[in-house]
């Protein structure tokens, strides 16, 4: 794809879209290995932005960091047997290493409980030692067979939460405390609206108690899972013995929660926001929330404008605000415009000898907008702007979602929807899951959660959208991601 | 080792006391994977504030974040005939992946020269595209015989740049600026002095055509090779072909340069400043700089002295000082005390009814001293105290490597030298790699570097330490972790 060809628009090939906007963008690249990726630095910065935030929200909740090793001994996937059964099919195994086959071979991390649950057992001695809150950053592989930039990689990285507690009930509530985090970053860094719900049994994660997800839906109408939190009960803990004295001087077993986003979210930044332009990036996320833009016809203009550039990117970044002045000579001012649009620069400053006259600049929206605003009170502005872009965007994704969204859907509604437009379709489910998997074979739409009470639907669906049999829950469906 | 069980001393055994301030404050643990070490949230959080650090320092040199992946096709090693060479024995390799052999076995990245290059090479086309300067934070894996924790483990945490010019005197002025860098952040950081200077060719990064290093002097006089920076010259891009449109319209190969630190510096850290009980961390890279331990004998004192205590810990942090307030109750002050000076908190302030009604706290410093200090204007003074502690760790780290420093050393001061105190020892080096050979068979030293000018000795020595031929060199020798 050449640079000054036009994207290919999300109306004709949404997924070829998908690809050419990170082309485009230069977010990621292809790698010589199969279904690994290369984050390329302009991905990358969305990630770190991402990392900082939740970095932040996780240690305010008292969670510190760590890191566990990358290798796992295979015997140790095998001691929880759903775990096991789960993870079976998608392990990178090394065999050989320091030039010598390995008694025991070792597994490629695709997630990491066995291998934290057995040092826990280590740390762990007693209920003062409780909870033990502790999240790492890390790198992970599942050997995928189809896989796609961002969004299902070979090799991806993440974040993955593990933590014990004394009791059940305290698991459960740090387990919905993250869910609770992930959407608020989610809603408000990514500006994409979540529902938030719990997994059926042949969706949750291999080994958990019951997983509690964020759902987004993506602008072809597809859903994206987009962060898990899992109440372990004591399945590992059983498994790796971690047990504890108890306050009352008895011995238990810890309860365990693991929770997780990855690199996934880029691409759901991507596909949430961006146009047949390129990529459009929430400002909160954005490597450069502001590019500035000399014009000048004659070199004596240069100079005066220049500074004049220089001095309002030293305010913007005394402010706080990730600015960049694109100052290349050689390149005209209109070139400059479509290569930071088609990168997602949120704001645009366009300044010229006659904004500096006016003591003005030209302001240009990524989403949309153009007029002069003062220099004076530049920063605090752009902090308004930044702050009206992240709602607009949240509000125009939640206006989508919405649109695309039936509640009390017949059989014939969701078929529909399934073969046609796509959207999430709120119905009622008898709770058996040879119905699911039916609908699942039918239709290609899973059960992407069981609402929580916020997002049911009033009156709640008396049958299953499916069977007809009474319904024992709601539940939302859609193809997926 | 119970945990109100003295260490045993530096004098008595260093390793053993390494490995026991490492537990007792909670550093690092063995892990179930051989030679994989897990670092504990205590160790994680030097390591996060020393990557903040650099990678500040790397932002603003110029450099961009990315990653790449964890595994690189077997035959990229061999495409550079040393490289392949230099880290055939130590490699980790998958051979099977989804349940299937793979065709060509994975080896999981000893350091990614090999597949960043790849990719460089799809990058570059012409000479705007140079510099190219980007940094990865990454795990690598290097299957080693002898593993100390932080010091020398198969996997281990680090961040490699990877950069590429257009002129090789671009490239050499990279390597030296990061080479600058390093020893900054050594020396502002983690206040331990270090020499700079090239490394002879037998101990050059294999496939550099130079290699800059930073070498420490441990407590127990050998040294620690800190960071190393590389000027690659053009062999990686001849072996993956970046090529690139020169400014005057030829076609030529990029010069590339890389460079590193590692979770080894956590190591460092530790064998610098620490003392027979326990950690001794710099301020700048202290998890907590300051631990407040209120004190009271009757539950009526309780909430006053707390009250203040939670009004001292605002007033920290709203000055950027890590402070943690150990409100624990149940645990007597002196058990506190010696619990934070076990895992090398900086400062402790303690609170008691009598110093509430004086407006004071007493400062205690890990180093040494104890005195009352006014609760007025406590944040500043903390950041005074915080640069002193840094200072005086430096100062006293220099003080020690000088006087186990031998400078224009004769072969019989060598020779004493390692079989007794150890330490460095200048001399000059004929050049010949028989002769340094020989040194390290004999004495097991090694040449840490040939010293930056700064370092080097006045006069110069004029003949070899070794063989007493004509001396090409001035060279710095001694065992080394």
């Amino acid at each position: 794809m050449a640079d000054d060809k036009a994207l290919t628009t999300r109306a004709a090939d949404f997924s070829a879209w998908y690809n050419e906007v990170i082309a485009r963008a230069q977010l990621a690249d292809y790698s010589p290995v199969r279904g690994c990726m290369v984050i390329r630095p302009n991905g990358y910065a969305i990630w770190e932005q991402m990392q900082q935030a939740l970095d932040r929200m996780f240690k305010e909740t008292g969670h510190q960091n760590a890191y566990f090793p990358l290798f796992i001994p295979q015997s140790f996937l095998a001691r929880e047997a759903e775990h096991v059964e789960g993870f079976a099919p998608e392990l990178a195994v090394v065999t050989h290493a320091g030039g010598k086959e390995l008694e025991e071979p070792l597994v490629v991390r695709p997630t990491s409980e066995t291998i934290i649950y057995s040092m826990y057992a280590k740390w762990i001695q007693s209920w003062r030692d409780l909870p033990l809150l502790i999240n790492q950053w890390a790198n992970v592989v599942r050997w995928e067979l189809r896989t796609r930039l961002f969004l299902r990689t070979t090799e991806f990285l993440w974040q993955e939460g593990h933590t014990a507690h004394a009791t059940e009930e305290e698991a459960e509530a740090e387990t919905l405390m993250i869910l609770g985090i992930y959407r608020r970053f989610a809603e408000e860094w990514m500006a994409m609206p979540v529902l938030t719900g719990r997994k059926s049994d042949s969706e949750k994660f291999a080994g958990a108690l019951r997983t509690y997800a964020i759902e987004a839906l993506m602008q072809d109408n597809k859903a994206l899972q987009a962060g898990t939190s899992h109440n372990l009960g004591q399945n590992f803990a059983k498994a790796f013995d971690v047990t504890f004295q108890t306050a009352e001087g008895g011995l238990g077993h810890v309860w365990n929660t693991s929770w997780g986003v990855s690199t996934r979210l880029v691409g759901g930044v991507i596909m949430t926001h961006s146009d047949d332009v390129g990529l459009v990036c929430p400002p909160r996320l954005a490597q450069y929330q502001v590019v500035l833009v000399p014009i000048y016809r004659k070199d004596e203009e240069r100079v005066a404008v220049v500074e004049a550039a220089e001095r309002l990117q030293r305010a913007l970044r005394a402010a706080d605000i990730r600015v960049h002045l694109d100052a290349r000579d050689g390149l005209k001012p209109g070139a400059k415009y479509y290569e930071w649009e088609s990168r997602g620069v949120p704001f645009r400053l366009e300044i010229g000898p006659r904004d500096l006259a006016a003591e003005q600049v030209m302001l240009a929206r990524r989403t949309g907008g153009k007029e002069p605003i003062p220099m004076a009170g530049l920063a605090d502005r752009i902090h308004i702007e930044i702050d009206a872009m992240q709602q607009a965007l949240l509000g125009a994704a939640v206006a989508r979602r919405e649109a695309a969204t039936i509640r009390g859907a017949t059989r014939d509604q969701l078929v529909e929807a399934m073969n046609g437009a796509g959207g999430f379709v709120y119905g009622g489910w008898c709770g058996d899951a040879a119905c699911e998997a039916d609908i699942k074979e039918q239709t290609k739409a899973t059960i992407r959660v069981l609402p929580d009470e916020e997002f049911r639907s009033d009156p709640a669906p008396t049958r299953c959208v499916w069977c007809n049999r009474d319904a024992v829950t709601e539940a939302v469906w859609a193809k997926a991601y």
